[in-house]
């Protein structure tokens, strides 16, 4: 508004020009057109996701992370699970094609395949997937499936630090776990113990079971107490199948149970955003799945892949995020939560708010 | 499969070094890039779109329309429909920006806006939007936005014949309206005629109405009588407010009314489709209403628009196949209908079928 | 977990044998089912958000709102704008119908109509629509649609506090806008000005433009003094079309400024899900527009309403928090904002944070 | 509209003081009403879309069936595919609670579980998913989970004709496949030799290849000829891994290679519609084993299910309609497709058309 700038059009602003001179349908095949472009949107809003994810990259690379930025963050992934979503249900159009009329083109590329999409490698190993969580395909590494340029770009990218291992730091710093008295492990296990301890008593004197029946049921609860001490066991921990650190699980989890308090609140969406984001790029691949599955029947996917099978595999492997998930399973009822201490609680609050 | 072509790949064939070189925002705000993405992948579809248009027109285009090509027509148009509301859908992502991160870079386009985008013109007009069914806009022609270059191609295509005007004639020459001694028209007004009477006896009887309730009932059924005159009469159609011609009125309705003929599926698919595209490209207007509303609260839109009432204003008058809504005002219900003659009907099915 | 009730089975707790049984049809027309279960789906959902609803309005009804509590509210009205997300798709169901289809049971409900929804009502008054925003129908008051019960009903939910109100309160509460020396009007009025003079004098400097379109940028600025004058007096600001009053418009502008205070990000996120349920409410007016464009065309809707009409007119009428968009309109590019005042910036922070 | 009925007003019409009295949460906890509500729309929906398939089952259990009626049948199954996909985005609605608020009234179902939805059995069963198609649960027969009354509904269900089964009949009735001298099977035999064939001359005189990529070619060759006789031979189809009758088989990839045929062209969108459906019920599937997770981490599902694992397995397993999509491993080019003789041609095209 301030500063004047020359004129510009919509079609300069947008480079149209070039942005539809870019299908170039090898055959006459009508439906290779929405191929390309259904391909070509993907692409597009790879960059945009990936726009994002360098953006909160940026600021989680930051040695203090401002308050003020995490609003930024949150949002920010939103708009990545926003885009991502966007992009599942775009599969139907591609889904509008039938097999036949794929098979008019799909000559075209010999050996062309999604599978060699630069934006896609980068945003996964940006996000945090490791290659060890890589269904191998082909009994090759996805890399091979690369350009020479674009396997050097992916090495180093795999370098650098990923979102998850930013995350895994920027939680393991999260103050209020420890402070002053206060020590949520120990808390946390002391509320743990008393809750199983109950439900033990209960079961024990349950008449309405069989003896087998209560066996059972207090062998559940004495299975729970032992995941519950691997949980808490720092020594451990390293030998588990948590890919966080032992701090930033305690820190996800407290944070996801005290998510009311004013300074979680913020840390909550994002641990949120995070697992929609694992959850949508999950969905993503399961939906291709269906469409490979629909197009080529049993036969190999295009670039040689047997695509199907491969592509179900990686909706429970390529996960990236899994951990945040797994912590549900050692949540317990809001009723027997500790209370914060009044001093803890007081740090989480606004600095205008209270007595001061 | 058989022609086997050089090899080429994903990047290649996608031609991502072009396309992801394409995005150029101005200022160093950050939503921008979004805001051109939208708009990229916007285009890219209108290109999908005007592309399956195409398709559908040059069938059209033939003098004859084989029955063969019926299916094609129908999942053409059903595929710009899908792609239409994939984009009403996109209209999501635009707001998961804010006013305030719009107004960073809103400076940028000083008289560029989406009243330049000449392929949404193209497919205004390539459907059949005329000139005066538009809105106008600051009182100016919506041609005065565009480039010389573009005006030429508008103003070429609005000469050439329209979806709208393909369709109108090759329902005009719908067969089975008339055919040996059997006139649908004829027989449609005896069994409205029948109907209406039927209820003015009804409500001349009704004890459970109060006089003023007869009276207003009564005077309804005789409205309702002067439209279907009205209808039915060729002579005054042209002064009417329909757009189709009275041949195609009349094909229209009977193929809605009949349509679980066999040889009437695949027509009454096609206007289910073209009725589905009107009310998405509404609902697009809509959003779009919205969405700059939200931005812009009441501010110029960008290239100096007042945005927001003048496209609610287009979702009531900028329509194309709106006389296929206003059809649904002239059914009767299925047991009051006309039996079709059971030669018309034979004739209406499939050769391998029947007595033969 | 811990307390063990008596054992229950799926059917029981969900009631089907009295949720299933309430499906009577009257016609023997097969979709006339659909037509009950879109219906039902509707009213089952308007009663989630009504108690979605209930749950907000009893935490703002409260003398001091804990900050703990505004992630409940505003995840609270994020689901309830996901439930009506979810009811505008639903349109698309319905339309599963065809007009002829719905011919044959039209005729079973007489005056019957969506108009009777005694809970749509309660959800629109419970928002904060008021009488004076409604569309007139017929020149009747809605209200006189409902049976005698549900007029009581709404009349003491008229009488009642709306959310509208609560947050026109709560707003008008806001701390921050006057803290200190700091005055967010002053200071807001102070960088408009100044703004606005620095766009004089480059439109005045242009050389590039006529002088008539100099003069014309020059009027436009003048106009927007006018409007900012207008928004800055207190004393006019009751004969002006804002409905929110003059301390909460300023609070609310403020939040939208200065969202990324970490005490404003709740209250931000709060106004946007305000705005979102909001639009989602007008598109399902407008979705219900087209839906009843298609089954009836120009005839009377059920229940006596020329429908499509009045339903169109509602989707620029019948809002409720139409002034948050409004806002968009007073804001000013980021650079030119104030500062706050490090000690109001310390305050709006963590306790935790900072040089304590 | 002839007939009058006593008035009815809307809350009477839909039953709406028993079905808004059906929600009996049993905990205070607030997302319990949230749970309830989705489920019981859940319900609602399983109802309607078994309404659907009932009706299409009726038709199809008709000595012939009409081709009136084909119609009918593929817009109920697109309803039944539209109504599901509803269902898996209602699935994001019932994210909207988290895993901690879960927890407060986890524990009031026991062994209640979506495993006891009788309706969604009835589904599965009516479709045609056999006992032996479904992924056993804690190796424990689905129906053990149902009440006595509803075991033996579903073991009527069981026993009757389900809808794979009359659409495996229908298909094997199929007129075109085999007409005076045309034979499909033959002519496509023929017609994939040839393929084969010349893929084969290509692939050995290809001097770009190595001898070993070469010697690969040609065995991926062989083993497509190996596939295609085994497909072709009606002697071991029994023992294969086909559902589908060898006839049935025959027909349906008749149908999709020749569907643009006037009167393939229903029974095409048959095909493709219960291909929808079978996608969509895997989708929903999928999803939920998302949910459950996201829910309940690695613990039990509510019901003592191990959830998430047996989910993922039945998107893989317990299919219905998955033979329609082998096909496309058996659909060649459609340049190589046998032209049908004039004489079948003709006899695939309307009464009306041609030289009569």
């Amino acid at each position: 508004m301030t500063k004047k700038k020359k004129d510009i059009d919509y079609k300069t602003y947008l480079q149209l020009p070039a942005l539809l001179a870019a299908q170039k349908p090898i055959s006459a095949a009508h439906d290779e057109m929405l191929f390309v472009i259904v391909h070509q949107t993907y692409e597009l809003w790879f960059k945009q996701v990936l726009f994002e994810v360098a953006r909160v990259q940026k600021i989680f690379a930051r040695r203090t992370l401002a308050d003020a930025d995490l609003r930024i963050v949150s949002e920010a992934l939103a708009r990545v699970d926003a885009v991502l979503k966007h992009l599942v249900r775009q599969v139907d159009l591609l889904e509008t094609m039938t097999p036949l009329d794929f098979l008019d083109f799909r000559h075209v590329f010999r050996s062309a395949s999604g599978f060699q999409s630069m934006q896609f490698r980068a945003l996964e190993i940006s996000l945090g997937l490791r290659a060890e969580d890589r269904v191998s395909y082909d009994g090759r590494a996805y890399a091979s499936y690369l350009s020479e340029e674009d396997r050097k770009t992916v090495s180093k990218l795999e370098k650098g630090e990923t979102l998850f291992e930013q995350v895994d730091k920027w939680l393991a710093r999260t103050p209020f776990v420890s402070m002053g008295k206060f020590d949520f492990w120990k808390a946390y296990g002391r509320a743990v113990a008393e809750m199983l301890d109950a439900d033990r008593k209960t079961a024990a004197a349950d008449k309405t079971l069989s003896k087998a029946a209560r066996d059972m049921a207090l062998a559940r609860l004495d299975n729970m107490q032992k995941q519950f001490d691997a949980l808490f066991d720092g020594k451990t921990h390293k030998q588990s199948a948590w890919r966080l650190s032992h701090e930033a699980v305690k820190a996800a989890l407290f944070i996801m149970l005290y998510r009311d308090q004013p300074v979680l609140q913020a840390p909550f969406k994002i641990l949120s955003a995070l697992m929609d984001i694992d959850e949508t790029m999950t969905l993503w691949r399961f939906r291709h799945a269906q469409m490979v599955q629909r197009m080529l029947g049993m036969k190999m996917g295009s670039g040689g892949s047997s695509g199907h099978d491969y592509l179900v595999e990686t909706t429970q492997k390529n996960r990236i995020f899994k951990d945040f998930f797994a912590l549900s399973t050692f949540m317990i009822p809001r009723s027997g939560l500790p209370q914060l201490p009044p001093d803890v609680q007081k740090k989480m609050g606004f600095r205008y708010d209270g007595g001061e």
